[in-house]
This record gives C-alpha cells, structure tokens and sequence, in this order.
C-alpha cells in the first residue's frame, strides 16, 4: 500500500517557485513556425516537510511570462502549505487536486487552462515526486505497483463521467495485471522506444540535416520528425533530403506547430503525402477539436494520422479530441494539464477510445518526467509498444541530477526514486532568472537584455 | 472614416494596471455553486498618450488572482507603449491583435486563453474607449457608423476560416445597412431590454425573493433567472415560488454555474422542465462543446434552451460550440476572450449560424461594456431584439463616471465618449487592493484578512 508508509504527521512547511530560463534562442534550437526564439525555461517548485524529504516538480515555458505562472504557483501556495501529504493529500489526491484548480475566486481566472493550470501542474508534479520518493520508488514503478482502487482514487473524474467512470479505470488497471511482471521485465531490459526530433528544426542547412539523419540512425533510430509550414517547396525539399537519408521504411512525421486554418492544413498535407508521413502534429489550433477531427478524416484516406496535444490544455479538451474522432495520436504533456493526476485520466481515455499515446517532450525537463508516465502505459494501460514512441531532444538532460539515460533509442528505465524533477544546485545558481550568474554575465556583456516592468 | 480623424502622431506612453477589489463576498451578492464568495474586482488599464487623451479598460475577476493578471499586462505592455495609435495600431488592428496575442514566447502560457487573454481583453478594452473618444462617440455608435470593411479589419480570422471570411462578415454588415437609421432611432428612444438575475441568488429567504419578484415586474421586468444545482428539491422549491410571482407568459431561466457532469445536467433539467424553464445556463464545464451539445439534444423536446459563453475562452471554442449546436443562446462576456475585436468575430459567427447572443453581464464594469456590443447587433448585426437581453445586475454601477442608465426594464443607450469604462478618482483612491483607504481600513479592523505571498 503506498499511503501506509508515510507518517501521519509529514507535513508541508513550504513550497518554493523559482524563474528558471535558459538563453537557448541564441543558438536556434527548437524553433519552430510559431515559436522562434524559444528560451527554454520552466517553474521549478521545491516543496518542503517537516523532515528532510524534499519534492521537486516544474512546468515547462519558453522564456517570457514563465514570472507569471510563478506568481500562479505563489497564490496556489497560500492553499497548501501546512497541509499533511498522507491525509490532507495522497489519501484524498482527486479532492485536494479540486481545491486548488477550483479555489471559488481563482478559478475564474481559468478554469483549468493557460497559467493557472501550469501553476497547477509544477505544484502536482512535485508533489508525485515526493510520493515516490516516500516510496523509495522511481514514479513509473510507483505508478505500476500501485493498487488500481489507489490509483484511480487520485483522478477527479469531474466533466468526464460522459465518457469514462471511476470504475472502468479500475476495471482497465486489472486487466492490465495479466503479464505485468513480463512488461517490466522487458522494460527494465531494452527500454522504451523513441524517436527524433533533432533533424527537424528549421533553419539548418541540407547538410548538416543530412549528417544529422546519418548520426541519429546509426544511433538506432526508426522514427523522424521534421518541421514545416512555412514554405511549401521547402517543405517538399526536406521531406525529400529526409527520405533519401532514411529510406522509406522508417517513420517520417511532420509538425506544422498550429500554422493552418483547417482547410488550409488539408491542402498543404495533400501536397506534401507522397512523401509516405505517419502523421502531421498540430496542424491548426490546440483548442480545436472540431476542426482537428475534420482534417483528420480527409487525411486519413492517404495514410497521414493527426497528433496533437502537447498544448491541450486539460481533460475536458481531450476527451472532446477523443469523442470527435480528431486524434490517431495523442501528445500528452508532462508539464501541462494539471500535473500526473489529470495526465492519467488522458490515458484510460485513451485506452478506450483506442487512441495511442505518443508523448510530447524536448523542452527542458519534459523527457526526464514523461518517460515514468509512458512506462506505466506500457506495464498497466495500454500494455503494448507498438506503433507507439517517446518524443526525444537531446537537450539540458546534463541540467538534471538523475538525467534520461537513452541507449539504441530507447529511454532506459529511470531507477531513481521519484520523478526524475531535481535540478542540479549549481544549474540553479547559473540560470536562475534574472539573477543566476549566467544571466548576470549575458546582461553585463550585452548578449542578452533584460526586460523590467 | 473612423481613422482619419486621428494624429499620425499620436502614441502610447503608458499602460498603467490597477488591482481594484470590492468586498462584495462579505454581502453575499453574486454568489453560486462554484463561486461562494465573490469579491467583484478588475484589473483596471489606463492607457496614457503624448496628448491629454486617455483610454480606460477592463477585465473582471473575482479577487483572488487579479494580481496575476496584473502581472500579465505589464508583461504585454513592454509589446505596446511607444507605438502610434493610427498606423501601429487601430489601421491594422487585426495584426496587432495577433502580435500580442501570439508573442513568441508568451504564447506557451496560453495561448489565447487564462490569465493571458483576460489581460489581452483589458488592454484592448482600453483601446476601444480610446478610439471611441478621438470619433467623440460612445462605442455602439462608432462601431454602428463604421465602413464595415474597417470594421471587419479589426479581427483576426486566424482558426476561423472554415465557418467564417472576412467577405461573408462585410456581406453581413452591408445587408445590416438596410433600415439601419430606423434602428438606431429605436434604440435611443426605448433601450435596450434587460432580464434580472437579482431575484436569483441562492441564500435568500422566500419572503425577500418574494419581494424582489414583485420590485422587478414593477419595474417592468419580464424575464428572471434563478441560480440552480445544489439542491434539487430546493430548486424545485424556488422555482415554484418564483412562477408564483411572475407566472407563465414572463421569461423564467436557470443557471447552474458549471456544476453538473453531462448525463447528472440533463437528469436534472428533465426535473425543473414543468416549470416552463427558456434556457438552462452553464450546465457543465465551459469547455465542454460536445457535451453542451449532448445536453442540448435532450432537452430540445422538453422545450429548454442551452445558453452557455461568459466562461468561454476563445473564438476557436465558440466555433466549436456553434459547429455542434450546442447553443441556443450566445452569452459573450466583454471581459473575457480577447477584447472587443474577437467578441465582434463571435457575433458573426453567431449570425451566420442563426444563434441568438444574449451577452452575460453583472460583474463590475461587465453591463457598463456589454451594452455597447449588444446595442451594435441590434443596429447593425442581427438587427433584432426579438429574444434577446443583456443580463442585469444593479451593483457597482455608482462606481463608474459613466455609469448604466437602465429605465422601464431597458439600458438606454450611453450617451458619452468612449466604452463607459472610467472608474471614478475617489473609487481607485478606497478599493485599490491591497492599499485603498478601504482595503486599509478593513483590515485594520479585522473585517477581511490580507494574505501576502
């Protein structure tokens, strides 16, 4: 049982935000047709006990308004802080998640989407690390060995009852019992699988992507993502440098990060089939479950999936991509929706709608949690591989105490306890947002400027 | 021509934010099932020029949480002062729109949605009543006299173009020219009609809703809205009470704030039906165009509308929700989506698919806006009241410089340059949070208690 190991009297005495931003726009990666000069940043929350136990959780941004969720994750403190983690909290995780995502005035300012729900997510996910950490379990293995009544207990199923109860998620994680030790098994042996974003971004020359497609499949790699939507012959052009370094038995996929108008999107991947894409991810708007449902239906005569989710902003949105036939492949987002709890109702909707789940990552800290949520998938949920990957940028993991740990392109299972969250003590005096050293020396050399308002 | 009037040279110098709470939670008005204690408040945007002209804008919250979006418009004003109102801004104002709401890096916290975009609205608001005073016209009549192609340029059509064009909204406008003078003398002569929420919070005793029955139809009220959802009996209860006072030929309407899962909203309704109910507001999540959709199937034979939008984020999602007739009736909230702009691409949408917009209002500041919108469909849009109000609330009208003028059960047209949208000198002077002179001497006296973090 994964509440009778906590002491009744562990309680919250703090919970820290700090503004953690990296200047990786000065070197171009992970720009796309929307974002061009991403500084990978995130919230980075410390919640600490009345012992020396400590959580760490963060949600993800690109630079500018990561202040904001912070202050978010400030006003959700004035709610939690003081709180015991075993009754206050785990043994009642589906109530306490519907207290801070429905406080009767800050809701307003959401509901359950955009900064808020961020602020959520940091928050939530820190405190899954530190129950994980009580368990002296990494969270994937938490998540599996946990009792399905347990399990189920911490989702608040609020606006989903329409499609999915309480009881079904138990009656899944059962079914899911069948041959687990063998899934873990084979876990713990040759990981799981993921594929490249790294030959994608925009901008590199037809070389360099060349050389990169070369590297990534001597490295093992199957499965390959580009980026496109700016200019349709160059679009063709890469897709076509891709294939010729590939071949045509490996994945190619696309992501048009939610250029299009709907009809737009249609015509565009039309022009760009022949070139055999598993799918085009974010072809128009993350709110538009309608509008992503009639794309995929005219593109699912020529073999191209619609993904999308990396910015879905909570349950209620996925499960109407669900109910609308809009998705072959869903993105979830570790550092988005509000936290694991709301993540894991994804899933179990996901399983019954027969969807699969093919994790969004890359941005800082986003593969270090997501690998423990797809793990799980794979031991209890969905129980299968196949047709299904982790995202993977080879980025920042050097930024973590208990880094991805990738091998023949697979994420080996993490085996440290929690939730992979920790950043490095000096990584925190560095880029600590806006007075890290390495922020300081940028500002005083010119490199970057500081915005104050 | 609303551009013409306008110095090339005229720019922005500052945008100003104020914290402004009323401790209205301590009287109990306005209180629902999701919203129990309710301190009316707004952030509150002074947009300063290089001449003595001003513009003044809003976005309602509920109390907690308005520092956050604060904070969110000081963000976004690093993006606007210093550009010039005629050419960076109102001449090609749909661009503006996207840059701020699509800012490289900001756009992760949304996009288009939360915190973000209700300080998108409250800027854009302030836009609006300036430009309303350089035409030295109230809002409805500068959009009412408006070149409908500058009219149309004002929004961005991003995500929309597959239900909407920008030609199809000037063809809307054109035809809306028709007996456009006859309208517009109507309008000046008898108002606008409103309906009362006032008879309808939950808490009151049945003698008080009673008596505030009888004040209404004085009035010349004929349409009530009741809070509903907590209670079933209750609701029974209150809704016979009221059909007492009011009887069966005025307009009785409910609201359940969000409360119910799909199937638990149309088991209820089914409930109330014999009470001759026009529409059920908000019955699930404001996120949920699907399952409004689901609910509106059900309760169509039963004769009960679905009326949902004061929560509603963005244009995608009432795209979707008019996509899936899920709505009978269209309830805009000027302070929420992203101002006056993208409220105008949702009355469009509303035209072309033959919904009726009956805005939501009552919060602070929120009837002082809505008016003008309202007024401008009537004028130019759908071109009818036939069915139609704006929401009433009498609170905090004696807060503004410009302040409602409801008469006969009608809001009389605004009269004064601009949005209505100016609080009043002494106002910002007692209930800026937390250091007006009445937030001060609240908490001195021990009345409300100031949580800082």
């Amino acid at each position: 049982m994964a509440l009778a190991n906590i002491d009744e009297n562990l309680k919250i005495i703090s919970i820290d935000a700090k503004d953690m931003r990296w200047p990786t726009s000065l070197g171009g990666h992970g720009s796309d047709a929307m974002h061009t000069d991403p500084d990978y940043s995130c919230v980075y929350v410390t919640i600490k006990t009345n012992e020396t136990i400590e959580g760490y959780g963060l949600t993800f941004t690109l630079g500018r308004g990561n202040e904001i969720v912070q202050m978010g994750i400030r006003a959700l403190s004035t709610l939690i802080v003081g709180r015991r983690l075993r009754d206050d909290i785990y043994a009642r995780f589906d109530k306490f998640w519907r207290e801070i995502t429905s406080e009767t005035q800050i809701r307003w300012i959401g509901p359950e989407k955009g900064v808020m729900h961020l602020a959520v997510a940091a928050v939530i996910n820190a405190l899954w690390d530190l129950w994980a950490k009580l368990e002296n379990k990494p969270l994937w293995r938490l998540l599996t060995d946990m009792d399905p009544e347990l399990l189920v207990s911490t989702i608040d199923f609020r606006y989903l009852t329409d499609v999915i109860t309480p009881a079904e998620a138990v009656e899944i994680l059962k079914q899911g019992q069948k041959f687990k030790q063998e899934r873990i098994d084979e876990l713990l042996k040759d990981g799981y699988p993921c594929y490249t974003t790294q030959i994608g971004w925009l901008g590199y020359t037809d070389d360099y992507r060349r050389q990169l497609c070369k590297e990534y499949l001597a490295q093992g790699f199957n499965a390959f993502k580009l980026k496109v939507g700016q200019n349709l012959e160059d679009d063709r052009h890469r897709c076509r440098l891709v294939r010729e370094e590939i071949g045509w038995d490996n994945k190619l996929m696309v992501d048009a990060n939610q250029i299009w108008d709907v009809n737009e999107a249609i015509e565009w991947m039309k022009k760009l089939a022949d070139f055999k894409i598993w799918w085009i991810e974010e072809p128009t708007s993350p709110d538009d479950a309608l509008g992503h449902a009639t794309i995929a239906k005219a593109l699912k005569p020529l073999g191209i999936g619609v993904a999308s989710g990396e910015m879905c902003m909570n349950r209620i949105m996925f499960k109407q991509f669900l109910q609308a036939n809009a998705l072959e492949f869903c993105q979830i987002d570790s550092a988005r929706v509000g936290g694991v709890n709301e993540i894991l109702s994804v899933y179990f909707m996901c399983k019954k709608f027969g969807v699969k789940v093919v994790p969004h990552a890359g941005g800082v800290g986003l593969c270090e949690m997501v690998q423990h949520l797809q793990m799980w998938d794979f031991t209890s949920v969905s129980c299968t591989k196949t047709d299904r990957y982790v995202e993977y940028v080879d980025q920042q993991h050097d930024q973590f105490v208990y880094p991805t740990n990738v091998k023949n392109a697979h994420y080996m299972p993490p085996t440290a306890p929690g939730y992979s969250t920790e950043l490095k003590k000096d990584v925190i005096a560095k880029f600590e947002y806006p007075n890290g050293s390495e922020w300081q020396r940028m500002f005083k050399e010119g490199i970057v400027k500081h915005i104050t308002y």
